[in-house]
């Protein structure tokens, strides 16, 4: 699996994109909302993989949540799979917990499903296909 | 700056190790122990970019006051530049605040330098450069 993207979550998606760019000499290239998931996200291109930061538009978003329990800071890590659907029955068989039963639509034209952070020392991990069609 | 690898504490390496060769599909390809960080690691290739597990070898070790504090999970991101020095330079100025004055020698045959993570959004991000002596 490659490390497609890590993602962050951001009480300010503006100040957070002036504070990245700076960290990382470059702008972000793209944002994106995801009204499923209620949030805005910007994309930082960082070699061959991403940074991705994420600012809740609602009380009920994961990101809302996340800000709310631990703070800011790392969301998600995101690893890209070839066939997401084989992976998750592949993972599920081995005893990981996934947060959704299906693949659902992400951000950045992907497929994405979620391991609860229980299963993997506590770090919630993204899988993640690219759409092609 | 390239996504060189994300850090994560574990409170086992060798239970965490067997955990993420699950997950990721192949096994770690090498462990390491940095005895003036109090830490054992070990690496996982993810595309480009690598997985480096994180165990504490003593109370004093920032793992294990991480794992402490917060639990388990992401402890660091980690991006690679062509100048540690200049980059230093670069980010003190612009008002980063670092959490080494010099760079320092980390593993995986690398210089590295932390940013506070009040720096940037709460992530503690790490600098690093290989050495090529």
């Amino acid at each position: 699996m490659k490390l497609e993207h890590i993602g962050i979550a951001v009480k300010n998606l503006e100040t957070a994109n002036d504070l990245y760019a700076l960290l990382l000499g470059e702008k972000h290239y793209k944002t994106e909302t995801v009204e499923s998931e209620q949030v805005n996200t910007s994309f930082f291109k960082t070699g061959s993989s991403k940074v991705e930061l994420l600012e809740a538009t609602g009380p009920e978003s994961a990101i809302a949540r996340h800000i709310e329990k631990r703070g800011e800071g790392i969301h998600h890590v995101a690893f890209e799979v070839k066939d997401i659907y084989a992976e998750m029955e592949r993972l599920k068989k081995a005893g990981f917990r996934l947060l959704n039963e299906k693949p659902k639509r992400g951000a950045d034209n992907k497929l994405v499903c979620f391991i609860h952070p229980k299963s993997a020392n506590s770090v919630l991990v993204e899988l993640c296909q690219q759409i092609t069609e």
